[in-house]
């Protein structure tokens, strides 16, 4: 890398990248810095005239939102995906949509290069970098947490503020939080620093999208929430009439409701895909209700072995998104399948909110499943009770033939045993 | 039928049972009355003594209790065993339980034939079948609601009032519940009935193990949940330093706490083993508690890959379990493979127990796979970030490889067009 | 039933068939006969004059060739699926195609009931019924060997031909092979009778398709198959340079291949759906060369994660043809995944035929992922090598882990040992 | 890596292994080399004495073979372990095993470093590397290949025959093939050089273990192969009575047999754990033989549904055995069902071999779940056919509700359609 290269780097503000812009164009390159706003909370004017400020030869501030919400989080919850049984996949389902607006812009720019700040140690280089390479092959990725020169020059945080020092790079002191985070529309996390250790309960104060389940009104509100081929399209609160039916307004709905019910809290120890476990503490207050609301629904809507087939793909979706494999054949592959899956998915659940939980509390759906004259025990349908009984038989037939065996190999052995023992 | 039989009944004390018991008996058959305890509400001596009376050759109450816990709700547990992602299997895993122990009485008694209540609609003649023929192939199974000439004589409820009425059969008024309910240690479950339309909101009043979240305490409570090989071994009460560490004790107590908070409530549409989609309102107040606490461990415990696998698995087990193949070379084959994934996980979680919800806010564990120094993003460790470009650029290569393919394809296709439009 | 009913039976000009036909008649129905043309050998005139003789009040006859080739063998074949390991799903996959075209011809008869000649004991039964069920559910079903009268009446083949001679059914005696058969376009089986003993090999007289192997020639064919979208669109015997591109053509061509080089039978005993082991032959020529092209194929241009989830649905989507549930929403759900992994599958695949084994020798493909450069070890293309060893660190991590605990568990143990020897 | 260190080499005796031990003994550390015997064809004494020549400080040699047949061949393919449908593992079995015994000597040496030859872009390196990490956390791997300064002294062969002919190291022109080979009891492969382009037939001249089906015998030759918990254990040629029963002796015997008869030859496109795909060519005699005379016993002794999870898991299994995770805690988990689904495959299988092919003719068993009498359509026995209609019709219940809505969703969309038509 001796000449001058253009890199398009994912820009955020902070002290990183804006150590990492300047220290690319000490070398004698070109920045162009990238910001995507996923609804993270940024001051997007201010963060741009910072870039231009060390050196950035362009600017590109892309609003992400609305793709977010229809492209990405939704497409997503209707394949059921929550990673090891509980993080809804918050900035999982964000990166590999940055990368593909910082590509845009890479061959948009002509540059040969893309870069962020991600450490060599989490999840985010590997969703990042996956999905340049898979949107753009020849593309080049510098990741300076990974550059032996970067890395030689800044061994801690007080090299970097020394670097920002030396070259007049602006420091908030603000968010000098002893953790870090990554916030969006769907979720902030909180992680690392004094929430490493999982044995310390983590402080009511990280928390900061939510309010505590026990601050939470004392009063539950309801929800009616609508979808479409497994897709949200109307959420109407029951309590006020209140009504929300375009893709993002109704998704910040869900936010606003969520967080002031202290829904979606999570702590937990997870596993990267780098092969290290670590600690995670969510805020996902509207996709913690969207998730259950679909589940609930799907009850009703969906064919049982479909569901048991969704359910044992879930699992490996749900790794895929959080690994980096959003653009991928195998994604491609399997989210066929799931939108098969909601093709029949519509109707309305009814959610209470309260105290943390959103509790599906009733549904209706014009494509259900559910027969009540069939489920009934008391009316006669078109269900006929005695064919429960060769139903039951027939299933029976190889556990009688397996148990048979047994029997008989119990019965030699004692047998052999009895005779050796005459 | 026609000659006398020795018949083993499932024996509640109830209407239905007691109406099948005096109708055998009126058939010319001896009849055998088998209670199983397994922690429902219910006068075992005032059953037995009205079995007696109606004519039962014998009475047999089994205590299953303890082995209900340790050998079925424990290994279940242990393998993450959910039914579609919500149900936590209460009524399920004492059947084969049941089944088990009636069979046994049915050899002890040199009985050929078993008999139970349960109608041709549901899940519980499957698990009952299903077990009795796994655990002795020859038996027969009498299953009234399934024999035409019972069918054909009490074609509703009024017949067997009127047929109790006849044969001094004294029904307690009592149990008049517009819906049916099956309670055992580890659940109630309310449905049919009023319950049967999934978009009527269940009333408080369904309710009976469990406060509403809004009527509990407005203080949370703190537990420390010990496990061993994946098995509850001890539980604190971190406020009043209560403990437990007997088996049945223990789970006990964690119903104590549950039905306290309000944990463990669950409203959803299901699927039937017999294609029919059913509404089951369930209060599972201490198996909430243990799920959520063992799930918390296992993702410092245990290892990633395993861990995939058993999920993927655990879908099957609870279809299996749900479905009455706990006694099948099918479980045994899968809960093999989930004993090897409890080897290592020993450790505490610390469990905040609040208004519905049982929240990990800490763990430790032996046995941990967490390392802090690695999971740190500050520490230099035995990790080194540098190698984690190695492994996404090899990630990459088939990324690469197909995206290349894709691009090749859609240029040849554009310029076919384009060729095709000159 | 009764009253004059109308019914379409699935009819093959045999014994059995023909019994049913004239029962139903003697019964007071109005019987159509119904005649699905897949392949086999059938004298369709001579049935048709037969069903007519008989009292049939209408025979339909419907050419169903075609589309076996390309809407069942075709699609089922991009899934690799093949039963238990083995068996190529010849019968499986005209059954429902089958059920279809006489649903049609129910519909356009206005006919309310279907019926089949299948016992209760195998398969057919199952995939016929299940398929009229999902394509018409309001559908009645006549099996009659599931009818008690009908079976009081037929208690064995000796009933059948007294029956047949009271009522001047001609019963060709030719067909009075000593086990049973089913044959179409896609394979012939041959099961039942002097086959029952799976310790008793089969008599090379049974096999009646291809020629035994040491009967095929002794010098090999070579064969160039093209496929596209993953179904085959032309083969070139290399050796005599014909061709054939016509989907029927094409296939009716690998069949008369594969029986001159022997390929393509199997003795297997295998799992019915009834919970029953039978063992079956067969004999499947073309669709034995088909499924090993392609597979050969998909190894140069199917991506690799694609193929692993794809040979995981495999083996559930076999299962799914093989037990009747090719008309069901789980099928529509994974052919979506199936359908999409064929989406790059063109290529030409050139195989030896040679003594009972088609074998892939060479491939090319535009959609190739095979890579030259990458694949030596000779030549430095876009990979680096050193970048494998951060993958392998990288993967190691959890190892080392795992690794780890269990040095320190096993040394913990010691201790404890060795202190309570002290 | 300045100063000295002891570093256990594993060692062929060839040009590469020769030179990367005197290479390492140049930059002035002390080398011990290990010789792993898994049954590959080498003059070890020859092999011995040319390490010490080269300055090797000690030279092991250790006979795995017996192990390699008992705990490693015989549990894979108890595993039905069989790599993308068609690689039977030879390669990919036997590195872990040698590194468990190069571990062994890097213990007993005191080393802490281990060293092997394999390239950069193979799976070789990675199924090495994986083992000596699983099993020693702290070992240091030296890969010469992927060390920087290495592959900058030695950019082509002639760099490593110059090297050699500077430090006297004797090159065996003999193995001057123009591809590349690796030998052990279970399979010889042949790749890369002149095999590298897959479109190019592979010469007869390639094949070195088994002779070509052409070239086989004209009469075939019928074994009875007896096997244990799913292991083989007798295996008797019912031609001549020889007979073998010791592990090692008898898996010999089965590649005896099947390089005779031509049996086990491949020809296929794999996908490399490093994202490449690669040609090999492959020659597994003994193993193919064995493979299918399990899948054939399995038939016959397995229990349907055991059969069904384990084949999905064998793709799993066949998947970690291939990327190096014999040592993992998810091989564990998965060899634990593993296990206990052979617990009852029991008997002997019939196997004719010919030309290519070992055709499983006839199997008994003394834990079969076959039952002639269950199976027969002729029969009458424990089986009640008219069963099967109860099963049939609780199957089909779901596939109604599935149908009769679509129906309903079809109809209406109709409608719609026609009233704005109107």
């Amino acid at each position: 890398m001796s000449e001058k290269q253009k890199i398009v780097l994912a820009y955020s503000g902070g002290l990183d990248t804006s150590v990492i812009l300047k220290w690319f164009i000490e070398q004698g390159h070109d920045v162009v810095a990238f910001m995507a706003d996923v609804g993270q909370k940024e001051d997007f004017a201010a963060a741009k005239e910072k870039a231009l400020k060390l050196g950035a030869s362009n600017v590109y501030i892309a609003d992400l939102k609305k793709e977010f919400v229809t492209d990405y989080i939704y497409p997503a919850y209707s394949a059921n995906a929550m990673y090891e049984g509980r993080y809804l996949l918050g900035t999982s389902l964000a990166r590999p949509l940055i990368a593909r607006a910082q590509i845009e812009v890479a061959e948009k720019e002509g540059a040969g290069f893309v870069s962020h700040g991600a450490t060599g140690k989490g999840n985010d280089q590997v969703r990042f970098e996956l999905s340049y390479y898979a949107l753009k092959p020849d593309i080049k990725v510098l990741a300076p947490w990974k550059m032996p020169e970067f890395v030689a020059q800044f061994k801690g945080r007080q090299d970097m503020l020394d670097y920002a020092d030396t070259h007049q790079i602006p420091v908030t002191a603000s968010r000098a939080k002893p953790y870090s985070e990554d916030d969006n529309l769907l979720h902030i996390s909180h992680e690392a620093g004094v929430l490493e250790d999982p044995a310390k309960v983590c402080e009511e104060s990280v928390y900061s999208r939510t309010v505590a389940p026990e601050a939470a009104p004392d009063q539950p509100e309801t929800i009616a929430l609508t979808f479409h081929h497994g897709m949200p399209v109307k959420v109407v609160n029951l309590d006020d009439q209140s009504e929300e039916t375009d893709p993002l307004a109704l998704f910040a709905y869900l936010n606003t409701l969520g967080a002031k019910h202290g829904i979606g809290r999570l702590d937990m120890v997870e596993n990267r895909f780098v092969g290290i476990k670590s600690r995670g503490v969510y805020e996902t207050p509207g996709g913690t209700i969207l998730f259950h609301a679909l589940r609930d629904l799907e009850g009703i809507a969906m064919d049982r072995e479909v569901m048991r087939l969704r359910d044992m793909l879930a699992t490996k979706i749900s790794e895929l998104i959080y690994n980096g494999f959003w653009f991928s054949p195998e994604m491609d592959f399997l989210m066929k399948a799931v939108k098969q899956s909601q093709e029949y998915i519509d109707g309305t659940v009814t959610v209470k909110l309260y105290k943390g939980v959103a509790y599906p509390i009733a549904r209706t759906s014009p494509t259900s499943l559910y027969d009540e004259d069939l489920a009934s025990m008391d009316i006669e349908g078109g269900y006929n009770q005695i064919d429960a009984d060769g139903f039951i038989k027939i299933n029976a037939v190889r556990l009688k033939a397996h148990s048979a065996i047994l029997q008989t190999l119990r019965k030699k052995y004692h047998d052999e045993k009895t005779e050796s023992q005459a």
